[in-house]
């Protein structure tokens, strides 16, 4: 493996310049409470409303980031994408009149395929694995010319994403409470790249805490064996967190994350149902990783603020709602 | 049937006193809005989300009011309802501390039965038809002694559904623009006598518009012939729109109401479908019911400002989801 170029990682100032760079184009996305899951967990809960975001996921900020930073004569992008930062990029190239292409694994979810197709991208299948995706994407680079803009791997990304912590310290303050903590879902490692780079500069009392499936641990793995662990086998519903930490995120998530918890599977259907029939938001399985934290690891959520942040609200309704058992009580 | 005493049909000035009378108990809900949906339907559309006011309906409004009006000395309430307004009362009873007993039909929702005895009260089982209902009713109240508080057909849940629009004419002119129309589903008649009568008052230049699924078109008949129709055999998906309309909400529908449109059943699924996917809110069918008129009549909306109230999120997942098309485009 190459050794990392320091001047590709970034830093709270990206993060800053990102949140100017995208203030025209993202929704400032509310923040939700429940009574009823502050009862549940023993927590004072805020849900960050990414779900309400442009493209329905967060994902829109690191695309809308990376786009006010091409360089000059740039006309076509492309990427490749399970979902959501496909649908982010076409959507910010149509902004911007570039053509966009993503590569997208057979295994992804239809809504979100149709999601990219929508704004005017072109679509190209390949295999699950991320060697199959990565090779696919080469392909097209070479043959297109167009410009590369990774999924999570990346300076723009990272502090594209990092602008929702921004969001919620600014909106914490308007609403008079301190966040002891943030709940984050972590897949290549984005979002809590960029939420911990804000936090560390912004208010570095609050601890970040990142959130993966079990059947996807390698960040957990990775940061708590002080290893960058790079390969793994995911076995989870929660699509958006199939992929594996990259390396500029494991650089930025080592100096400013306190510790990434797991959960298991039946956790994040339960979570899911709970904020479908409790805060009555349609998020997507990986969205709901972050409750699912906080009830599988009550002891140290207990009493304390925590901001969790629902990413995303992306998926075939028809796979994911079966998943429901029916009201108990 | 006994003529009306017009003491007992509620006034604009009512729900004035209402919105004081519960001002302390109910969210202000927020209005959403949806680019996608507006061009979808050619109109300028705001979602009132009562599906995310206490209990996950408007009904907590009338039943909050009803027992901020009680005669002195009560103890005991009941009612029934099929759904929402039974949970709202058991919600508005025990935060007042005081006894509730709820007739439901055996047909009534799983998820909304759960809802009232998670407020502490008591569920009587009664056989499907508003008779059937009415009679359990007269029996627990024979037995118990309780106070009834009618789902619709009362002037205080009447006035307390009012308030809906008070906060909607607040919230425009906050936001800055004026609502040429409001479109209400109607089932009872107890939410759109009461924005009836708030928007006489408040904004006569709004239109108010009842929306209800063809398979339960009383109110139309009603309000179209001018005689009031109070048989029917309701059949459609939409529970919380399966009731007649009463005496007192005719009395007010026809005096503030301009027209009801019916939509079809497939109508109400894809507006529903269109809610979850599009704006990642999780209504119930009754709720879909105002976007459904909105796409079904959109000559009458088109280019217009509409607001459209989102009336619940609460149902059983298990056989609502199902009913949904997987994403095609």
């Amino acid at each position: 493996m190459a050794p990392l170029d320091h001047s590709e990682i970034p830093t709270s100032e990206d993060v800053f310049s990102a949140a100017q760079n995208i203030a025209e184009q993202i929704h400032h996305t509310p923040l939700l409470r429940s009574r009823q899951l502050n009862e549940l967990t023993g927590a004072n809960l805020w849900f960050k409303c990414e779900h309400l975001q442009k493209v329905g996921a967060f994902k829109a900020r690191g695309a809308a980031n990376a786009l006010s930073l091409l360089p000059e004569g740039v006309e076509e992008v492309a990427t490749h994408s399970s979902g959501n930062h496909g649908a982010a990029l076409a959507w910010a190239a149509a902004q911007r009149g570039l053509s966009c292409t993503v590569v997208m694994p057979e295994t992804a979810p239809k809504a979100k395929r149709a999601a990219v197709e929508g704004y005017g991208a072109k679509v190209v299948t390949s295999g699950p694995s991320l060697a199959e995706r990565e090779s696919t994407l080469a392909a097209v680079l070479l043959e297109s010319g167009a410009h590369p803009v990774p999924p999570y791997d990346d300076k723009r990304i990272i502090a594209g994403q990092g602008t929702v912590a921004m969001e919620v310290l600014q909106q914490s303050r308007e609403q008079g409470f301190t966040p002891d903590v943030m709940v984050v879902p972590v897949g290549g490692g984005g979002l809590l790249g960029g939420v911990g780079l804000a936090v560390a500069a912004l208010a570095p009392d609050t601890l970040v805490i990142g959130a993966e499936p079990a059947g996807a641990d390698d960040a957990q793995r990775s940061l708590r064996g002080g290893v960058h662990i790079t390969t793994q086998q995911p076995d989870t519903i929660a699509d958006g967190l199939r992929a594996t930490l990259g390396d500029k995120n494991y650089a930025v998530i080592e100096r400013t994350v306190r510790d990434i918890v797991t959960v298991s599977e039946a956790g994040i259907v339960n979570a899911m149902q709970l904020l479908w029939t409790r805060t009555k938001q349609l998020v997507e399985p990986s969205a709901a990783v972050g409750l699912a934290a906080i009830i599988e690891h009550s002891a140290r959520f207990r009493n304390k603020n925590v901001v969790v942040v629902l990413t995303g609200g992306n998926m075939d309704l028809d796979k994911v709602a079966p998943l429901l058992s029916s009201e108990k009580k």
